[in-house]
């Protein structure tokens, strides 16, 4: 197969884009002297980790048990869970663990602390279990300074448990588009959870990892001292969110919608295409930025950027392309009913979600299937 | 397997309710004397779709050829692919009508009806060719009174093709929450479209089909002459969105996802449930209508509404259960980790679109597994 027979709409990799991204973050990462453990939840892709592990990954995180468990059936190990454990998952985790996954969990609080321990013990499993730490109050994790994170690593310990260090994720990155917020905002994320590894060793419990992450500050660190692994995820691919952010280009995004034009409404100025919300995901995550791109940036089939046109609606298998601002009066023959585009998506994550697998494509155009999977 | 055993998330259906809604819409339609075709995008799943027809459903309509091929290789000939057709996806049209499909096809445009007719009679084919009509400027089709309607009929006439009919879809009618308002917008959908095939049938041309529908036209019409069939998709499991419009309860939402709470920040008045918008989507339909359901209404696990408690945010596999207006003080005793809670969803569609599968829930809790489909 090669491009120009793909069926519409498909989801594509630009593969030498995928491999620029993907050695950038790890030559950043080495020059840091930090591990990285890329986050497979955004492309749920073999051929994807295959990639990143050969550029020099150790390890992946996962955001579901079904992640854990195709990932380690494909031959990987090393992965944590990066999502709070709960009571009624622990039989899952514990099936990895005995095939031999060195797995590990997350808990953020005293109860899931406690269920961990019992469980454990219950099944004679010496869970190695990390302490979410919260370093910017954007969702989950206990603060560096409670007393409640003294507790949470003191009930593992003492029910048996491994305590194998703290994990943060600093999500409020997404809100920072200047490099001075987002070195502001990636220091935060180190000192915060380096501050939290300190306290627990000073209570004379464990702490050998210490993990930080999210694309925007993992790009954005000048200094990681404390630290030993970096995780993030979206880097692999980009897209519009990150673009306005400001961590990449528009022509580092590696992941597109190819899509047909189906019909127009000339007088409105719009040009109808087989890509609606089924195949770009509802993320509008743009929305709230400086630049709203719509439902994507459409470009060529080549991959070139058409500067001004957007998806600006989505139905479900409908999507709407205009120009933003003033309405183009030759749409129609400017792309007429048949052409190709490429969309690039606000959020690779969800995109890449609606689709059962990639097209990987070349530098000559050729594309080969990437299977992806979903569900939990 | 029942409710108390499911991994979460899930996506959940409530039976009773899916065959009420089913039983309700149908008997409308027979009350109105017009055959009913429903959209099986919202589910693409054979169980729900073999409930539809055992109640009186007439063929299917579907959007993409995928749901063609998957629903005719289960036993269902009669189809309307309700998307605008482009020359390359004719062969696998084609195909389909080959092996004994009667799959309609659907164009809107000088260029697709020669490409059609072209490809027909380089084939040996007489496709079946519905013309799409705009009935309210909200996406696709030609105004009734256009010279482009008689066009294109002719082209397809001319061409060889078989004229079958018109269809028509009043997506706006999602803008309207007033029983004046879609009782408006539904008879400017069934007269507008009727406009259309009269116009055709007076240039001499045949258009024994007329199609109208969306859900909330279809059960605000109260007069169909000159309808021969309706569609209409979400109202199987209908959601919040319908909720708002005025066409459903919210104790008629047979679709809801199935999550637990995995931790809390307290000071905040958060739970966090592991439904991030994978499990629900990234669909926020309410958000411009009268109430704002955030990413879903939160329920006990038997399905009673928690009035107040709604997804407030989500990331991709954690979910922000809060209390509109004031935050909950007492929420992480309210809702205790491990506490199991049920979310209606802004739009079935999208979020079933999530999960490989349902899980049929009965009257007395007992789950099975339905299987469901995607990708193009």
């Amino acid at each position: 197969m090669d491009i120009q027979t793909l069926n519409t709409p498909a989801a594509l990799i630009d593969v030498r884009r995928m491999r620029r991204n993907i050695d950038r973050m790890q030559a950043h990462l080495d020059a840091l002297g930090v591990r990285f453990r890329p986050h497979v939840k955004t492309t749920k892709c073999r051929h994807v980790v295959d990639a990143q592990i050969a550029a020099g990954a150790q390890g992946i995180t996962v955001s579901t048990l079904k992640e854990a468990e195709q990932f380690f059936a494909g031959g990987i190990r090393d992965i944590v869970y990066a999502v709070g454990m709960v009571p009624a998952k622990l039989g899952q985790a514990l099936a990895l663990r005995r095939q031999g996954c060195d797995l590990k969990i997350v808990a953020d609080n005293l109860q899931a602390a406690h269920a961990i321990a019992a469980f454990g013990r219950e099944h004679g499993e010496r869970f190695e279990v990390w302490i979410e730490i919260d370093v910017d109050g954007h969702r989950s994790g206990v603060p560096p300074e409670s007393g409640l994170l003294i507790a949470i690593g003191r009930a593992l310990v003492d029910g048996g448990m491994v305590l194998g260090g703290v994990l943060a994720h600093a999500g409020s990155s997404y809100e920072y588009d200047t490099r001075e917020a987002l070195a502001a905002i990636a220091g935060q994320e180190r000192s915060r959870t380096v501050r939290a590894a300190e306290r627990l060793r000073a209570a004379a419990l464990p702490c050998p990892t210490v993990s930080i992450g999210s694309t925007p500050t993992a790009l954005s660190a000048n200094n990681l001292d404390g630290i030993t692994e970096v995780r993030a995820g979206v880097y692999v691919m980009f897209d519009l969110v990150m673009h306005n952010i400001g961590v990449c280009e528009l022509s580092d995004i590696a992941l597109s919608v190819l899509t047909t034009v189906i019909g127009h409404q000339e007088e409105k100025g719009w040009a109808i295409v087989d890509a609606g919300w089924m195949a770009m995901s509802r993320d509008r995550g743009t929305q709230r930025q400086a630049r709203d791109f719509g439902y994507g940036q459409v470009c060529t089939e080549d991959g070139e950027v058409l500067g001004g046109y957007v998806v600006s609606a989505a139905n479900q298998e409908h999507g709407i392309v205009s120009r933003a601002g003033s309405p183009d009066p030759g749409i129609a023959q400017r792309f007429p009913v048949g052409t190709r585009l490429r969309i690039l998506p606000n959020h690779a994550c969800a995109t890449g979600a609606q689709h059962p697998e990639y097209q990987a494509i070349g530098e000559n155009g050729d594309a080969h299937a990437w299977p992806r999977f979903y569900g939990w």
